[in-house]
Parts: structure tokens; C-alpha cells; sequence
């Protein structure tokens, strides 16, 4: 197995998670070659700001491996991770991550800002755009049938009398 | 019930925490005047690199709220949040955070970074120093009762030959 087989695992649970109407987001863990940690974004049905993929990855590998320090570890992951999972990711040690499309908004591994630079005790290494065009399509596939699934807006009009 | 109150009862699940021979960190969430969400850290029993006493906090109100968004909310924690904890409350879009003391190692609200004033999509107000000196000494205290606790280490001989 190598890095592009570990990521289309988690391309699979990013669309798991879009079968489920959740912004498709996939992540696994690794350690020796074995998958440890699997998770999807699930936010909406879980009705939790908590449910991220990386965040359900690394409490499944915490879980499986009996310890919080994920030394060992490579996480693989469809979007580059939020502030949140980016932290989650110093603190559980995990060595080196690798993700697919980059967040605009929220990435906080080069767009947003660049977590793992800062002088906090963990510096993972971390490689970007391993199946970047899968993943990105993925969601914008996702959004485009969000908006063609949601009612049409009508044009604004000046209120009577205004 | 004030600002003081919550702290306080941040400060109770702090020494919770001690007592179980976790850091002393605690944190509640209010909403209109009410206590929706408690947690404290629970990382080394719970072998799991997730359980600190924000994000334990941010699942107890979305659980007891039935939703993702915090928005009516305050935080209240004994410590500066860590990254993770900082971006959850991002996610979770708390509008209002209240801390006790500063964490010069890990903290990301005024410490090694100030991620509320980043160009993320959320910016939190956040007001430090509310019974900071009960804060910190909780920790002291319990990082002087772990070493009083620990072996004595034996001083540094060079090795025979060298």
C-alpha cells in the first residue's frame, strides 16, 4: 500500500459521508502500513461542530492503539485540515499529514495560516495535493446538487410604499 | 449568576480534574444565564488526545441544544485554549470566550498565536485574566505535588572509561 492507496480510502468516507448528505470529507490514519483510524465529516447528522473526519479518525486510533501520542502515525485526509483538526493533529503527535484540496477559508496547513510553523511543541510535516482534482471535485460535484436541490430564490423587490 | 460564578464553576471541575490526577483544566458553557455545557480534562485516563475540558464543554452543549451552533453562548476555561480548542470554538461559532490563565506553550488566544483575530469566518471576543491567580495556582500546584510524587533522579555520572 502507499500514500495514493491510503488516500483513496479516504476519498471512499469522504463519499460515504456525501451519501449522507454531509460536505464529503474523508480521513484515515496509518501506522506500519495498517489503517488505525477511519472517519467522515458528519456534522449535520451529528449536530456537533466536533464531527470532522480528522477529529473521528484520531479518537478512532487513540481508541484502537490504547494511547492519545499517535507518534507512529500518518493522517491522510481529502481537505486540508481546520484550526481545530490541525491542533487535534499536534496534539495527538502525528509526525506527517497529508491532504488532498486545499480550504480556502478554513485550511489552516498554508491557507489560512500555517499551524504547524508556529512555535508550539509539534511540528508535523506535511505534503499537499495527492489527489488533489479527486477531492476537490468531490465537493464541488456536492455543492453544485446542494443548490440544485434548494428552492429557487426570487428576484428582490422594493418593498410597497419604500 | 456573573462572569465570577461560571469561573468559579470552571474552577470546581478543574479540581475535579486534579483529583483524578488529570492537568487541572476546567470549562462551562452558559447560555442565558444557564449552564449548558461542563467538561474538564480527562487526557491521560481517558488515552486520548481529544479529551480536553473545551471540547468536552462544546459536545455536552451541542448535545443538550440539539445543534452545531453555539451562537448565544460563553465559554468560560481556566486556561488559554490550545489550537484545537481555539478552532473548535471557532466551528462552533461561540461568540464570547473568557479564560484564567495564559498558556505560554500552547495558548492560540493572545499566546503563541491569536487565532480569533485570523481570517477565519468567525472572531470570537475573548476577555483574559478573571481569577487568573487561582487558575494558575491549581496548575503549580499540581505540577509540584507530580514532582514531589515522581522518583528523584540520581545525578549525572560520565560512564566508566569515558
Amino acid at each position: 500500500m502507499e500514500d495514493r492507496d491510503y488516500m483513496l480510502a479516504a476519498l471512499e468516507l469522504a463519499r460515504e459521508a456525501a451519501a449522507d448528505g454531509e460536505v464529503p470529507v474523508g480521513c484515515v490514519i496509518t501506522r506500519g502500513g495498517e489503517i488505525v483510524g477511519r472517519g467522515r465529516n458528519r456534522r449535520e447528522k451529528g449536530k456537533n461542530a466536533l464531527c470532522h473526519a480528522e477529529l473521528e479518525a484520531i479518537h478512532d486510533a487513540c481508541t484502537r492503539l490504547g494511547g492519545w501520542r499517535l507518534w507512529e502515525c500518518t493522517l491522510y485526509v481529502t481537505l486540508e485540515p481546520c484550526p481545530m483538526c490541525a491542533g487535534a493533529i499536534i496534539n495527538a503527535r502525528i509526525p506527517r499529514v497529508v491532504y488532498g484540496a486545499r480550504d480556502a477559508k478554513a485550511g489552516s496547513c498554508g491557507s489560512v495560516c500555517s499551524l504547524f510553523d508556529m512555535a508550539y511543541n509539534h511540528h508535523p510535516a506535511v505534503e499537499q495535493g495527492l489527489l488533489e482534482d479527486e477531492c476537490a471535485g468531490l465537493l464541488k460535484e456536492f455543492f453544485r446538487n446542494l443548490r440544485l436541490t434548494l428552492p429557487s430564490r426570487k428576484k428582490w423587490r422594493k418593498p410597497d410604499g419604500a
